[in-house]
């Protein structure tokens, strides 16, 4: 009998497909091996091929735009926002527009073309989530802006389109729908219950231990009980936060080491398969940190199709919870 | 610069990619012809391999499975809900799960095996719209059921996996969220406006002209304002109406032939893409009829990559609403 299964924070339904399970071995391979250096423009020596760096971390002092750094952020050539302008809006009828203003960069993890995330040292990926947190509190200053994505999409399914590995980080002047609907279903839950719905999901996890990939000082990843794709991971940390960007130096250690050790695990029981992911923060000067929880949403990209899910209104995810969250468990590194 | 523009009804704000516009001839192209007869299970003659019909249209008196069909309706074999069964709620901790209790069919549109929704006769589509109508009224009666869901995908891209033409009817215990968000944003513009926002809109597309794309005594198709995709175009009925399975025969017609004719646009604008379609009406038993008005979205599936849109909330569209609708309007038929 399939199931249906109800996200308790945005209210989404979704059907585990119980009659047509998938694990690891169902799902398509793809290759995702990088292989054109010879022509990458974030490779060191070819900076000059990008716009010039907003921010980067040099273990050695030396000039910006040259080779020696850990990771460089640079502003995306081919932005779909506009960091020039002031924010215009205008009514035309019943509809609203304004102006796309927004930052749009690209975030170089490392400088090796052949590594992927999953191949750095612990101490390189600490350099990626610390400039992360860098860039969110420098484009959080930027009065226009209201919200800061981070994302990443590994794999050329997942819509990669330069495959030297690399984040984006989009600045906007609105919060975003998904956010939105988090937020409102966290303060809905806050204002009759008392709590953060998200700390709420931690104690249930911890309770029900099913959906538990892993977990270390500071943060625990588990499969979430309604998720919208097979072997779907959220990142939380274990103490409640609202603002991404306040992290101390611990934290930031122990989130590079769960986010290596949660995307090598996908990498070993998956084939190292296309993904995306998502950082869910709080919008700039948000009035109410005390509903809000940040997270990593972790999608694989394990099923091409997308029709049925916009057609339909509905989500069928062909894996439990919790039978991916085995998978993920007890593939030893 | 890029525009930000902002759906009414639900609040999805997208960005118009004002700096890399694409046009009809920059959409890789795909070849949608039907080829695989020989092991069509949709095929006539070959009934038996299909679950048996629950509804059909057939000119002469004829017994049921057997050819001489015009449109067929089965169960569909692979489900993604079960037919059979109460309805069991259950609350695991802050969770919700039910029983995936549901209907899940396929309504087979034509017996020819050559032919896709654009190459059917007036009578024909009619036969198809007529039967979207029975098959939404009979499991409205289903009081295990919230919701009926019609929807269309066509070519691989768009997730069909049978290319003989046909489309897919669910019925749900309970509201998808696409849709509840839709109601909400209706109901609320209906209290403080005490109009529906589904007619003002249409008010403003004849005011605004520009994303119309073609019209009959009936109905209006346009391309909307916020659109999430490139080339999304919506069928809406001119009169208010809310639930679609009361329409009169004579707007049955008006909407076969307005169907067609979008369809058969966008097959000559675009090179015969893989869509999906998607027939929203009011939830079964609706109480708030006067807030809300079906219609038809149809994407046509162009871009291939959505990791996008998911990793940073935002719909990215290359093409303005109103050159779309110049391409589809000025295509002779």
């Amino acid at each position: 009998m399939p199931e249906l299964r109800r996200d308790p924070i945005v209210g989404r339904w979704v059907v585990i497909d119980s009659e047509h399970l998938k694990g690891p071995a169902d799902f398509p391979k793809e290759d995702n091996t990088p292989k054109d250096q010879a022509i990458c423009p974030f490779c060191p020596g070819r900076e000059h091929q990008t716009p010039e760096e907003v921010d980067a971390i040099r273990p050695l002092p030396g000039p910006a735009n040259t080779p020696g750094w850990l990771v460089r952020t640079v502003p995306n050539k081919f932005p779909v926002l506009t960091s020039v302008g002031a924010l215009q809006k205008e009514g035309i009828g019943i509809y609203d527009q304004m102006d796309g203003v927004g930052a749009h960069e690209v975030l170089i993890e490392c400088p090796h073309h052949d590594k992927t995330l999953t191949d750095l040292t612990l101490e390189e990926t600490k350099a990626v989530v610390s400039q992360y947190q860098s860039r969110a509190r420098q484009l959080s200053q930027d009065s226009r802006f209201k919200y800061v994505v981070i994302f990443k999409n590994f794999g050329s399914s997942a819509g990669a389109t330069v495959e030297h590995t690399h984040s984006q980080i989009i600045a906007l002047p609105m919060v975003p729908k998904t956010v939105l609907e988090e937020l409102k279903g966290a303060e809905y839950y806050h204002q009759y219950r008392g709590r953060c719905i998200f700390c709420d999901m931690i104690v249930q996890e911890y309770q029900d231990k099913e959906r538990i990939v892993t977990e270390n000082a500071g943060f625990l990843a588990f499969c979430p009980f309604a998720p919208r794709y097979a072997f779907e991971t959220w990142i939380i940390p274990k103490a409640h936060s609202a603002d991404f960007s306040v992290m101390d130096e611990a934290t930031q250690t122990h989130l590079a080491q769960i986010l290596q050790d949660v995307l090598q695990r996908m990498k070993k029981v998956l084939g190292n398969p296309s993904y995306n992911y998502y950082l869910h923060m709080s919008p700039i000067g948000y009035a109410n940190p005390a509903c809000y929880h940040w997270h990593i949403e972790i999608i694989p990209k394990l099923t091409r199709s997308v029709g049925f899910e916009w057609g339909s209104g509905l989500h069928i995810v062909p894996t439990f919870p919790q039978d991916a969250a085995r998978f993920l468990q007890n593939s030893s590194l």
